[in-house]
């Protein structure tokens, strides 16, 4: 059986973006593994996926025994997918604080100080030598702009920057222009709500 | 103050040459690192830096408030200098399981599935296209045979072997009897003790 690749619970669009993306690059590399997602696509994410043609990653809510499963965008157990003990962790790829996670052998792990997990797997797909698709860097754009605010938030790196840059450059997107899209997606509901 | 790079209490010759290599990297790289040790060099680990002409790290037996570290080779607080709680994580290269660290902030964190952190460390120079010396290959070649058990260790990958056969290349040494030379060193005490 495949290898679930998933994000956090009440995925935010790294976590959606960064589990299709590390997915399609370890399909690339000959693995058997398939995104899923624990909770509803937001609508900033619905936006994303529609616009460079992704189909939502499946919803999986609980794991069972046995599941080989590899954690995106999070490294604590308290937010990580229902079943998570259950299951076997086979690696980790994250940026935020070390939480405390035990496993019983040594596991693939990769925390880096940057402002989205989506920056580190456009470094895996270089540092393997994989061809990013437009639909791929349109995701990891994505998820860099969202996860740093267009480069705005405290956690933003050069690294990060370049890398979007770099995305945007692949894609003909200008980075503000296509940011500031991608939050006005995203706060649709917001808006709505507040109209009412 | 340098930030200190530091393995495992009760140093094995993993820790020690993963600790000084790394620091020399991070040198390379222009970071203010140092590398340090919380306990006694075993005698094979004391052959190796005699044989490749290299100063044990300086002993620092606890941490305190203020201070800056690097863990190699482990990852549990448990394992770890006396004083970590006191003194501020910074980053951790290791090839375990994974032991429950918590910390306040997000952290490099690199843990690959090998046979030893030196491994792993020889990757980190050639990512960041630094050469290695004649004598940082010597101690990233020792602790490499030394972990494995020259390749015998079930935990030895054939990245193990790959990375040390190119080492042991660039040193124009033959790996089972160089290996071999070392494992003796290192039993020189306990050969000594059984004749008394
Ligand atoms: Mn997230
Ligand atoms: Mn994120
Ligand atoms: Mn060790
Ligand atoms: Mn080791």
């Amino acid at each position: 059986m495949s290898i679930y690749v998933v994000g956090h619970q009440n995925p935010d669009t790294d976590s959606i973006c960064a589990a299709v993306t590390l997915a399609n690059l370890k399909q690339e590399l000959g693995e058997d593994v398939e995104a899923i997602r624990c909770g509803k696509v937001n609508a900033e994410t619905e936006f994303i996926l529609d616009k460079f043609n992704i189909e939502a990653p499946k919803l999986v809510e609980k794991l069972n025994k046995g599941d080989e499963v590899f954690l995106v965008d999070h490294n604590e157990a308290s937010q990580a997918i229902a079943g998570l003990e259950e299951a076997e962790l086979t690696g980790v790829v994250d940026h935020h604080r070390i939480g405390g996670l035990e496993t019983s052998g040594p596991i693939y792990f990769r925390n880096e100080t940057v402002g989205c997990t989506s920056t580190i797997i456009t470094k895996m797909y270089k540092e393997n030598n994989v061809e990013i698709t437009d639909e791929m860097a349109g995701l990891l754009l994505s998820a860099i702009l969202s996860d740093t605010v267009i480069f705005r938030s405290p956690t933003c790196t050069e690294e990060d920057k370049e890398i979007a840059n770099e995305l945007a450059s692949q894609l003909g997107l200008d980075v503000e222009e296509y940011g500031k899209e991608l939050f006005k997606a995203g706060s649709v509901v917001n808006v709505l709500s507040a109209k009412e």
